[in-house]
This record gives structure tokens, sequence and C-alpha cells, in this order.
């Protein structure tokens, strides 16, 4: 379900958007670094963050990624999470994501509570331009 | 209570994150110009857009900007849609988000149904870094 367009935007150096369900109904919106599997868009945060709070309490979300330089090249994934991984493997994908933004081989900055991956399985995606 | 910081970046030459609710509830991101009067962000749509639609059928929309080519400044408003504006001064607006965006006079886009502005007063507002 995530066509080629959108796989290469979600594993390109690119910074998403990422609007979550707030418990008071808004949406929160944030600049977010992301990845992809063959199968799910992949967002790495911390246990404590409200965006992560947001999305146990309410499974959907949306994550819009542009491409750098070049904001109307987009894919937009309207998704649900269906999963999230801690430990080791999370924090082994934000090195690695460290990597993909910033060329280094360790994420440098502190962890305060625990990293974990979102899994958003895709329910809609749409890629702009169409075609 | 758009402070100085999310005034500048809604007025500069910035792409913004426009997230509305759809009919279904699942979140719209799209990418968006975007421009700020003293007391509100304002988008410039058509009303034929399902963006359009959402937010006359929910008012509540959230807009992130980040600083063109460094997204971790970014300012984050979550707010409600308070009014519209349609016809030669909607016109007249996207003309000059035209200029600001593409330094032309004229927006050169065929407009499908009708120009519009929407207002959308602040409820919560974000800047990155804090401080």
């Amino acid at each position: 379900m995530l066509d080629k367009r959108a796989l290469r935007l979600a594993r390109g150096a690119n910074y998403a958007s990422l609007a979550t369900v707030m418990p008071d109904g808004s949406m929160q919106v944030h600049v977010m670094w992301v990845d992809a599997d063959d199968d799910h868009i992949l967002i790495n945060t911390e246990t404590h963050r409200p965006k992560f709070r947001n999305m146990m309490a309410n499974p959907r979300a949306t994550v819009m990624i542009p491409e750098r330089g070049n904001p109307w090249h987009f894919a937009e994934v309207r998704g649900e999470v269906v999963g999230t991984v801690t430990g080791a493997e999370a924090r082994s994908h934000i090195d690695a994501l460290a990597h993909k933004y910033m060329g280094v081989d360790e994420y440098p900055n502190p962890i305060t509570s625990e990293r974990v991956i979102v899994r958003i399985a895709p329910e809609r995606v749409f890629v702009y331009p169409p075609g």
C-alpha cells in the first residue's frame, strides 16, 4: 500500500509532518524524521512525548512528507498505529536515522525516557503531483 | 496570541502543513502557502476543496510552519476557523501570495471554483526551539 514514490520520500532525508490527535480533539503537527519498512511508515520518538501518548490513546496518525527543497512534491499517508518497538532495536533505529539525516553514526542527543519505533499502517496514500 | 516568531514564519515565504479533520475523523495534512494578519493565520484555498469543506464542517485546524531550509525552527498553531472571505479580497490575497512565493504579480493557476481566505484564530501556539 505504500507506493514507490511514498517509499522513496519516506526513505530519503526528508522531514515529515506528523499529525496526531490530542486528548481534547485538537491536532498536534510536528516536524519529524521518518523512515519506512516495506509496508509501514516508521516514526522514532520517546515514550514520554505527547505525540506518543496521543497515538497510544488514539491510533490515528497522518504523516505528510514533502521532498526537501521541493515541497509541492509530497506524499500524505493517513494511517493507523499497529505496533511499537522499544529497547535495542529502537536505539539502533534512531542511530540509523541520525546517520541518514546528520551523517553521524550515533544519535547525539540525550534520551529522556526511552526511544520507541511507531509502526503506522497506511490506510490511504496520496502522492502529489498525481500520476 | 500570535507571538512575534509565529508571525514572522507565517509572513515569510515558508510552506505550511495544514491539518484538517476529514468526515471519517482521519486527518488531512497538506502543504500550503500561508499568511497572517495581526491576530489570525490566513490560508487561501478554493471552496470546492476537501480541506475547505472539512473546516466548514469541523472548525478545528492546525497550521505548522517550518522555516524554509531549517525545519527544526517551526511554529505550530492550533486554532479554530472563525471566518471566511471570498470575492475580490480573496482573489487579491492569492495574488499577494503568488507575489510572496513566486515573485509574480498575478496568481498564474486556473481557479476551479472560487478562492477563499480562511481565518484561523490561534488557541495554542508553540514555537520551536522554545525561548
